[in-house]
């Protein structure tokens, strides 16, 4: 009996009001996810990186697909099988996989097109533990998410920050739930690769971080420190010249980014944690820059002043 | 008779089911918006920024706002007072303003909730004569959109070319209609403050481009140039040192970038017209950049090369 066959086996999920298809579609509730401590994870490039993920670590509950999904992504089909029959982070339980009907999976994602395949990933968050200390992340560039509110914004941040290099991103309470479907679907896959810590009061993040060395940045429209000015010593350092008027921070230490509301910005006691307030300058009439833009243009200095030091 | 009064003149309009109703909530329709040359401007950001633009030169057609939002925006209220009976583009014609009652904004809006005020402009889309030669703009810094679908991301990409300082913004065949009211809204109202032209063939704008001696870019995730070459020769031009292994395309350069489509980036089409293809380095494990995120980091190492040149 080949993969597929068992992925239809004892038979393929046909049944959109099957009771199994409606607690995983109750996942789209922040509640359900809270009480069950799982989230839904939809498409192939977010499956991908999941199964990807599952091999380093177990994070899957679950994948289904299609078979016109299964047929059409073959790297897919290849993690899938090397994933079959590894254990759930559940004691004494294995990944279940199954092949569906369209019906299944789209009454499984409920409003959005899962383009062929969908996961049930156990939440991904760190603790305190895993983050200071010995064997731990002892991070370099940190991005906070201080009360973003739009699941676009916090998802592009994510993958922005993976991008960059960054090794920790931190979602302070009152930012949107990180397992909300559509910040999933905007970190493109990122949510597995950058760890993430929720929930987290700032005050006391940013004592602990400052106590490690780590530099607090806030990103601020109204900041009297120029990003300009902060890439340029950087880039000075790197080429060995000597600054007349040197900045005061040097982005290529540990840095942590603070970034805010979209419509409030940080407020002034997030400002109050930094060490410094940095505006990214605004050369056009623009009033502002969207909030994951200037996430983008303070990370990617960040990366460049600490992965070339 | 006060402002406030003159635009309740002769009554508040209170009808959601009336024709002009009708019609403004047709301009959601990409076929109306070409025939009447007309596009929605929803919410206060937007329409502040359409108002302040039309007093510079003439724009909007009519302006709608209730009670409590002119209450609530003392400067809109102003501006709108300001713009009262200035002439439309359309020989003869003044700027229609009314208050309106909540259920009216709602129905010229159809499914967003404009925030109590909301403007019907003339499209805003520059000819080639208003782009090259004597009196015209000829751009020093400009952002091609190749394609682009997401709305999210046309507009963003709008914004951010106006805070790093484009003076053009390009939408070419095949990209999602700038006026689209989740494009508009997305730009924050930047779509007021940069040149646009849209529906090019990029083949021969290019051309035009080059001819200006302006230099074109694509952001090529797979591009051999990585953007931070090109950063640190800007900075070490800037801080007059000379640089062993000078890249071949100086930022500080007239230049235009290339941004491709969310799923399949540049076309090898669209790659041939670039003189060389750049990649944002992409440090941790995402695969890519979102396209609003790439083309903001791009614009602002281009800004900082061109504005301090």
């Amino acid at each position: 009996m080949d993969f597929k066959e068992r992925l239809c086996t004892p038979v393929m999920m046909e049944n959109p009001h099957a009771d199994r298809v409606k607690d995983i579609a109750k996942l789209a509730t922040r509640s359900v996810r809270t009480k069950k401590k799982q989230f839904l994870v939809e498409g192939p490039q977010a499956v991908r990186e999941a199964l990807k993920a599952h091999l380093e670590n177990p994070v899957l509950d679950a994948v289904y697909i299609t078979e016109a999904a299964f047929e059409r992504h073959d790297d897919i089909a290849e993690l899938m099988e090397e994933v079959h029959g590894t254990p759930t982070p559940e004691a004494g339980r294995k990944v279940f996989m199954r092949m569906v009907t369209d019906e299944v999976l789209d009454a499984m994602a409920g409003a959005v097109t899962p383009q062929g395949v969908l996961a049930v990933s156990f939440m991904l968050d760190k603790t305190p533990a895993d983050i200071w200390g010995a064997d731990a992340i002892n991070p370099h560039l940190v991005a906070v998410l201080a009360r973003v509110q739009d699941p676009g914004n916090a998802g592009t941040i994510i993958r922005t920050a993976d991008a960059a290099g960054a090794d920790l991103v931190v979602l302070s309470k009152g930012t949107v739930d990180v397992y909300n479907p559509k910040v999933v679907r905007s970190t493109a896959g990122s949510i597995f690769h950058v760890p993430m810590i929720s929930g987290v009061e700032l005050e006391e993040f940013a004592e602990d971080a400052k106590a490690q060395g780590i530099g607090v940045l806030a990103a601020d429209g109204y900041g009297k420190v120029n990003l300009n000015d902060l890439e340029d010593a950087a880039a000075a350092k790197r080429l060995d010249v000597e600054l007349e008027n040197k900045p005061k921070y040097d982005l290529s230490r540990k840095t942590m980014w603070l970034f805010g509301n979209e419509a409030q910005g940080l407020s002034p006691e997030e400002k109050r944690l930094a060490n410094t307030r940095v505006a990214v300058p605004v050369h056009g009439s623009a009033e502002s820059l969207n909030v994951s833009i200037a996430a983008a243009v303070c990370l990617y200095a960040s990366a460049r002043a600490i992965h070339e030091a």
